[in-house]
């Protein structure tokens, strides 16, 4: 690691053809002298000053410079491919040792086996790049690891613009190592009160990602009677929950938003028999992919469990993000497409019934197209409309119940908020017709949440079988909604 | 990792050959079982469960039935090899592109890249041994770290007893993972003060390696004015100092342990300009080899620093637990060998007052010998005779110099102590005569004692040049000792 010259002669001409101002170039250049300092100083009291200096110039580059540094850290601060090849060559070079592996045989082989112990171990190291120890540094380093992930939302924006494989590499690495730092033995949960520092209660108001919160008296009644709220916080992080959930104590579990956000507690906590998680919300946009939630909802089950034992069933009402704008790309292809190779999306009943409702406010030369009118309508009047809502009911629920169930990007469910709970070992219990009547909520599902439910002992069961054979569990309730689809299709074949 | 039958049959059978005793093979199976299950099991009830069964299991394990475990741990647990080579087949098959590195030319090669990048992950992954599982999952589990520690105490007194290459393996593995979760960032730095727990108290009794404390009252002398004592708490081993430091604040570098073992303090704290750490001591068999010190006495030099700026010089007074070891080993060899060859041990002024001085106390055919038999008598009597110490002390300090300075084991100071706060980055300040009258202190380095100083701006320097060249920073006041020798070594080739 410390072999290198100082600076590195490639990364000086790299960043020097970059930019023609000189004092933008300055810039540039000093922060990336401070990058290859932290990495391969050893004296601490110049160690500390580069990463400070460091993370203080990169905080001031523009978002060019940025892509710029974080390429030349890629791309120069890998690993030695020469020495993992040589290595590799005398790897193969040593003859595995017969495959008897029984206790008694195992002094005659040892010494057959420390070749491979040895190699294995120089390759592990040979295999980590240069920039780990960058990351290492960071990571003990005061406010480090805040700024590892504020470096890592950035990897990801600009592999959102273009797929470079260096960096992709580079985030794979990191990520890796935010997920061995932020596990969940170093992880507290706490319980957010209205006695907690207002600079925490602030980031809650920020970052509440679901239903916002518009005032201090909103965020007061979101932490008081009949409600909690927990976040993971991380010593290296003081003050700032990295991930924190909302939590309802109610009688049943919630088919509605409303039932949710209500003013004044529709019940005694002593009563609850239910807790419905209604927002869980990240603050850092580094740690995505980086699962907390899991953890952290299975925490606050077992806080639960202890606290408030009459509570038996865990529950979320989840909004589904995908659900409309996957429902409309759906209508629109079937719409262009042969009618006999287009999907069956509607019954003919259905058809029927849509084509009748819908004459006096739009037309079509198909249910399909008035169906894809009504619902990509800036005024959303199909929902104001009861003779409109009737008809679209049974399509739109049957076709979200697919949605959840049926419609996958590789083999993970594509919704996002279904994907997060079903790896989590949720189970898909319910879903509720207007539980959203918000003008958000109409857009992105139709006004349509779902229930997914946390069955303590299916937990990570039903993570297992996501994750590896992509099984979804269903309610009987959600699942009858496909059969009846597919008890049509039967008939259809008959 | 959970593509393995349970059990698995090779282990089964290694087993149930070592031992006849039925109850005993019940138990040893039971627990292999639970540490199967604890590596491929996915049910975080049954996993916890299976964790605690193992841990509880092996506790209750005779020392052979442990050592049969986790033999078959690293042996049945450890990597695919197959998958491993089969990976380095497809990597030696890539070519690596040109070397040209420069911003301009990068898009052109990132596509050539991608391979290396994904075999390279696909490695890091593949070279993981199974039972890394077991550590990451005992890592999490509540009382899994103090087990882990535990179980490499155990796989450390096993390999003392006989070098196995595959337990060698598995050490070397656990201690990399340690080193990771006992990182600094994780660690805290608490004052441990008379108004602690009991439970934790009773540790820092129990632990105190260097000057054993003798009763309550001994206990809170340590913990009073005019002295601090500092402990590393990591939050998944709660009242348990991993390791713990002890302070004397004094005026100079004490020069004896009667100094710093005072009843009362010889000075108001406020006047204090030196930090004198006297004791170190580890609570963790199973953490050796993971230095925690080094980061300790640099937080504890910080928070000094921080409370008492007056406080400027942070020394040790340390024991040479080596010293008569090798000096004796040294004097005997030399008498064996033929006069000739051995090495100039003593000085010919030194032979002539030693053989005048011992006449009364012992014979021996030559100064050598009668030093040894000095030294190595159960009477200690040189100690007590004012003539004897008197010509033993040139010889014994300015050896003592040479072991300190020149003695070394593959590139490391012979001496642990002087390894530890050299590989932290002290320098050898001084040598005192008669510093440690005790028995053991007359015993294991004839009484003499060592300051190691630590200062602040060199710690990082020194510990880096000891640690890549085996540099041994030493004051002049050391230095003197052997250069004298050198000059009368000089004149003798003259």
């Amino acid at each position: 690691m410390n072999q290198m010259q100082y600076p590195p002669s490639d990364a000086k001409q790299g960043s020097s053809s970059q930019d023609a101002s000189t004092s933008f170039h300055t810039d540039f250049d000093r922060v990336q002298e401070s990058m290859h300092s932290a990495i391969s100083m050893n004296k601490t009291e110049i160690l500390d000053a580069a990463l400070d200096g460091f993370s203080e110039g990169y905080f001031g580059l523009s978002n060019e410079n940025r892509r710029t540094l974080l390429l030349t850290l890629a791309r120069e601060y890998d690993l030695n491919r020469t020495q993992v090849r040589e290595l590799m060559k005398q790897y193969l070079g040593l003859e595995l040792p017969s495959g008897d592996k029984s206790v008694e045989h195992l002094h005659e082989e040892e010494g057959s086996f420390s070749g491979f112990y040895r190699i294995e171990r120089n390759l592990r190291h040979s295999l980590k790049p240069m920039y780990e120890v960058l990351f290492e540094r960071l990571n003990t380093h005061p406010g480090g690891l805040r700024f590892l992930s504020v470096m890592r939302a950035d990897i990801l924006s600009f592999l959102a613009e273009e797929n470079i494989a260096s960096l992709r590499a580079l985030d794979s690495y990191l990520k890796e190592k935010l997920i061995t730092w932020l596990s969940p033995a170093t992880l507290q949960l706490h319980n957010i009160t209205w006695d907690d520092p207002a600079s925490l209660l602030e980031k809650i108001v920020a970052y509440e990602a679901v239903h916002p919160i518009s005032n201090l008296l909103d965020l007061k009644r979101r932490l008081g009677v009949g409600r909690r709220c927990f976040g993971y916080l991380h010593p290296a992080i003081p003050g700032e929950p990295l991930i924190f959930i909302e939590v309802a104590l109610m009688k049943n579990v919630a088919q509605t938003i409303q039932e949710v956000l209500w003013d004044d507690p529709p019940i005694p906590e002593c009563e609850a028999t239910c807790a419905v998680f209604y927002s869980i919300s990240s603050t850092q946009p580094g740690l995505s992919g980086i699962n907390l939630g899991k953890f952290l909802i299975k925490r606050v089950i077992d806080v639960v469990r202890r606290d408030m034992p009459r509570i038996s069933t865990f529950a979320t009402l989840s909004p589904i993000p995908g659900y409309m704008q996957w429902l409309l790309s759906k209508l629109a292809s079937a719409e262009r497409s042969d009618s006999t190779f287009s999907e069956n999306l509607l019954k003919p009943e259905e058809e029927t019934a849509l084509l009748d409702a819908a004459e006096e406010f739009t037309t079509g030369k198909n249910a399909i197209e008035v169906m894809w009118n009504l619902l990509s309508s800036t005024s959303l009047e199909w929902a104001n409309s009861e003779k409109l809502s009737l008809v679209l009911k049974t399509p739109l629920m049957r076709l979200c119940a697919r949605y959840l169930l049926q419609e996958k990007k590789r083999g993970k469910a594509l919704d996002s908020v279904g994907n997060f709970h079903l790896q989590n070992g949720a189970m898909i219990g319910r879903i509720n017709w207007m539980a959203d009547r918000s003008e958000k909520g109409l857009r992105q599902s139709a006004g349509i949440m779902v229930n997914y439910i946390y069955k303590v002992e299916h937990i990570e069961e039903n993570a297992q079988s996501y994750f590896s054979k992509g099984q979804i569990q269903a309610s009987d309730d959600v699942r009858n909604y496909l059969e009846r689809q597919a008890d049509r299709q039967e008939e259809t074949k008959d």
